[in-house]
């Protein structure tokens, strides 16, 4: 079963900031098309509104430790790998490894979300859909270190 | 009635690229800002859920000529103007000055925008209610100039 | 020589506003991101470091105009075309269209940046370098319309 | 002397997912402008070009309890609080309100800088300027729960 996901993408203008690195804010985006390029490998969206009721994932916790910049154009490889599978919450553990030039940690982050449905009330988390839950596994604890 | 409004923001940080300069994708969301804020000074939101069927406001179109940069911790003011209000859309005209030191024109931009309900069929584009249309007038064409 | 350059991206989670499409202002990130991809399809990059004075690109002009809407992991290919090209300013066409599902044009913008440098008053607008120059082409009308 | 600073904004449209809600990226850019304020307030800026040489800011930590989500127009307090002062980082925590209707905690973050200057080789880590950093105390304990 599937506990890990890599993708790349290029450093692009708009997110860098006058001091001419990456803005901090956008490891926090980048961790996100990683989560939801994981799901679609699963054949599944992040956004599910075929199940009953739609279900969403709200975040409850976000960090980020930055060990070096990142510029215009560099390529990022995010390694997402799963931290914690629970019955209504998943933990992934990101990687930034800036792979132009030579390859090199920039930054690590963690990221927890939140299995909820809608209602009037406002969200209500819910246990993983089963054949979803099914799909993920924890990753080997070695790889987590 | 009203046909203008303004309003100050301060330039930030994250609002900055490599360049030194604010990017100029923003400018486009500080003319929203001063739409929503007229919006808000008339008593209603740019989100109406409370009109049945809630209408939204897509935009269709969107331009913006740039005289000169801005900078981070510059205080800009937008000052916004209804060019013109048909039926089932609304057209303004915004702009941007900036206020710190000497004051400069920066930027002009127009944006226009549709009203719109949601169906299965997708969006629908439909009379603006008439007493918010009623609240809204085209400013002098002396002010559009 | 060169004159058009085509890129696809899928629309993120974080493009997307509460309306539930993406938001207007995305689209000038997507134009640039294609314009510095055509850049580096050149073998140069939008950031020149390497020419003496360093140059840069800020846009003087830019619009858009939105046909329908994009949504959540949608598939946009952007197709950019050089509109013009004078001796420090370069007009590029963009027409964006959705390609999952039935290819649908959904915008088609325009972008004029002018080559500059920086110097201690402030930027100044330079003849496009020579080598560069001689690499773009502007786009047959036919293509233009 | 200054441990604290409290700024107040408004949740913009652009700020707002598809979910309805404010994307939890933007959690960090609330945090770096009550950041920015505070510097203000004490009379400098956060970048700061008139030391000789030029420093910095990069963040090396950032992390975010989301406990409730904030949505368009909502009135958000963001209230900074000085963690710690040691020679080189400060860190600062955060703690969002929501204070439009019922006051209520919807996060808290927390933001670790480092004070660096730029040279060929790269950033480096430098202590903070002697009157700046005699500027800023630590807060209370009590205050730090």
């Amino acid at each position: 079963m599937p506990y890990e996901f890599k993708i790349q993408r290029r450093v692009e203008f708009s997110e860098t900031d006058m001091a001419g690195i990456v803005h901090y804010s956008n490891f926090f985006k980048y961790m996100e098309t990683a989560e939801h390029a994981f799901y679609r490998s699963l054949g599944y969206s992040i956004v599910m509104k075929e199940v009953d009721p739609p279900i969403g994932w709200p975040r409850v916790h976000a960090d980020c430790d930055f060990f070096a910049p990142l510029r215009f154009e560099d390529l990022v490889e995010v390694h997402m790998l799963v931290k914690e599978k629970k019955n209504k919450a998943i933990t992934y553990v990101f990687r930034f490894y800036k792979v132009n030039g030579a390859r090199e940690e920039v930054a690590r982050g963690i990221l927890t979300a939140v299995c909820v449905t809608h209602s009037t009330q406002g969200m209500k988390a819910v246990p993983i859909p089963k054949d979803l839950a099914e799909k993920i596994e924890t990753a080997p604890a070695a790889l987590l270190e």
